[in-house]
């Protein structure tokens, strides 16, 4: 069989609040083929992707992606295969397009599970599931006392790893310092805790470095993204000047990026989102080499129950990557995406559904309730 | 006086060939600011460029470049860099970024240099300009005597310095070898020799090293962009093994990208697109951390004089560096986007013209010929 058509679906809330949270808007991807349909979502700027899938071409490292895939065979993983080069070599020269392709490509396996009648991890060749320890992804609270009650909330439920990230955080010692220790004392030592800052250092070792006492006080699992996704040299610097085990990988957007961010940045956990990194087969690879350099995979999501899935895939089967990310603090759009949704045990573990695909059923409704409509004319021709 | 207006125009040749000639088409900036005007190229797929720059926001991280600029402060130089950490923190999470705002810091300095009535590389502290080397940038020949002829025709116009490139090399080594000795034999020892292989092993190091001697035999100056753009390893590892001196980094799209392929990569030429990494002022911190690491900074350019003009700025004073690509197989949007043009000595030098700005004056009809009709609407609303 033959890639048909694939159609791209630009969702939002009504209103996009300037926070950090993911989940205000996605693309959501459907591919058909023989009969089936496969669904995918991307991690991406939704309009800014639409145009790297339909764009006029540049020159021959510069297609739309839409170009490299639509008529191409889809039979079997090495058609697959077939398609992720092609895709790559084609559109080298389009820096959106790993954000673009990564959805495509969870659509395509899919799709292909479907026909095959199993889950994507049993197509790649992983025959068991191995529940995570599902970490709670969560922003900070506004003041430390509001970060206390999150996390105690959290235990309350179960929890055991909590992550705080992104907002209210990185800007004071002294308020830092409050937030670590509420949180803290809040979770007692019945959870982990990770601390994701978001780049927030930029390339400055020293802010970080202030930063390594009230961290280790704190005993944290990990620090998550002190620099800019490429600053290798400042992780490993970070890395070797405070022993803190460091976490990143996010924007790793092929897996040479990822490999570069365990090579050189030196982190402890490489976190792979399925959406960005190239998709799930990429995640595969990216999992068998950080494992075999003593580094665990972990997922990166912050959106729907369908990019879990699809992040929670490349590992599955590892018993060496223990923990697994589950975002709490998800919008409306995100959550009434899928009819179906992952839980968490009440051991605090989370697994990938067992039926076909990714076992994520899309909700239809949903598509219609957030849909933007878009409509991008080439001198004067409608091309989506 | 603050950012009034940036406008974007795409340009296109009326037909796109599918060859690697990326001067086929072309996005253009003008910023406008206290009745000055500033004109910048992106090196983009431009309709996925557009889509950028617009884009409805997504979350904190990913919001349409436009919002971060327009009626920001533009009075001297510290306000531009302040532009551009707004503008990475606030769209860090679409990949396409750097691509988009390259041309517009090149446009954004261009018109700060007009109102000090300066060229921009004095703005950036450089006092002399020094003529570099210019090494035509051709493609190869479709067979060894094509190649043979465009080498000698070459030598027969003065060039000092012969890069060919890209398409019909690498996939057969009897044809690499015939390609290598053709090139050779045409430019005698009058001339140095480059060759760009656009990433055609992706990450096979052994393909790569099959070449070792008949590259070697044919005395290169560099051997470019032999694996994909961020496969460090292998770079270092083909480094390493053949001796050859190593030359990428068309791709970098950040400073820490840079520097990672001098530091991980181990090239001995760097080469940056102010179209590409984020514009001249990281083009000029690039320099400084390349030459201190004994390694030469060369401008990469395969489209118009403005780009050309803009990605010679960032090491015009510098006597380490000495080559620069001077594209010699133009389409004829990139010829007439610009009245004047830069041209090379007869001891096959050139320079940065030493006028206000980039010194380069847009054509105004060539944007009315070549100009492609855009727009966007979302929600029934024209966004552009």
């Amino acid at each position: 069989m033959k890639v048909e058509n694939i159609q791209l679906y630009y969702l939002s809330m009504p209103e996009i609040l300037d926070e950090a949270d993911g989940s205000q808007d996605a693309l959501v991807v459907k591919v058909e083929a023989g009969g089936y349909e496969g669904w995918g979502e991307c991690e991406a700027s939704p309009l800014t992707s639409i145009s790297n899938f339909i764009c006029p071409k540049s020159h021959s490292a510069a297609n739309p992606i839409r170009s490299s895939i639509v008529g191409e065979n889809i039979n079997d993983l090495s058609d697959i295969k077939k398609i992720i080069t092609r895709v790559k070599n084609r559109s080298l020269m389009i820096a959106q397009t790993p954000h673009t392709f990564s959805g495509i490509e969870v659509a395509l396996l899919d799709l292909l599970s479907k026909k095959e009648s199993c889950p994507i991890y049993s197509l790649l060749g992983m025959n068991k599931t191995i529940p995570k320890i599902a970490y709670a992804s969560v922003l900070f609270g506004k003041t430390p006392q509001e970060t206390y009650n999150i996390a105690k909330n959290l235990i309350n439920k179960n929890f055991k790893a909590i992550k705080f990230g992104w907002e209210n955080f990185g800007l004071n010692i002294k308020t830092d310092e409050n937030h670590l220790v509420a949180a803290r004392d809040a979770i007692k030592n019945e959870a982990e805790l990770m601390i994701d800052v978001g780049a927030i250092w930029e390339t400055n070792i020293d802010e970080a470095e202030k930063r390594k006492k009230i961290l280790q006080d704190a005993k944290i699992t990990w620090l998550e993204e002190p620099f800019y996704s490429d600053a290798f040299y400042e992780y490993s610097k970070l890395s070797e000047i405070t022993k803190l085990p460091l976490a990143g990988g996010e924007s790793c957007h092929s897996i040479e990026s990822a490999k570069n961010m365990i090579r050189y940045g030196k982190v402890k956990f490489i976190q792979i989102d399925a959406g960005i990194a190239g998709g799930i087969i990429a995640g595969k690879e990216i999992c068998d080499f950080a494992e075999k350099n003593n580094v665990q995979y972990v997922n990166h999501t912050f959106t729907s129950h369908l990019q879990l899935s699809s992040s929670l895939q490349p590992y599955v089967s590892s018993t060496k990557s223990k923990f697994a990310e589950f975002p709490q603090q998800l919008k409306s759009l995100a959550w009434d995406l899928t009819e179906n949704h992952i839980s968490m045990d009440e051991d605090g573990f989370i697994n990938v559904p067992e039926d076909v695909g990714h076992g994520i059923k899309i909700n239809q409704s949903a598509l219609d309730q957030y849909i933007v409509d878009v409509e991008i004319f080439v001198n004067k021709k409608k091309i989506f």
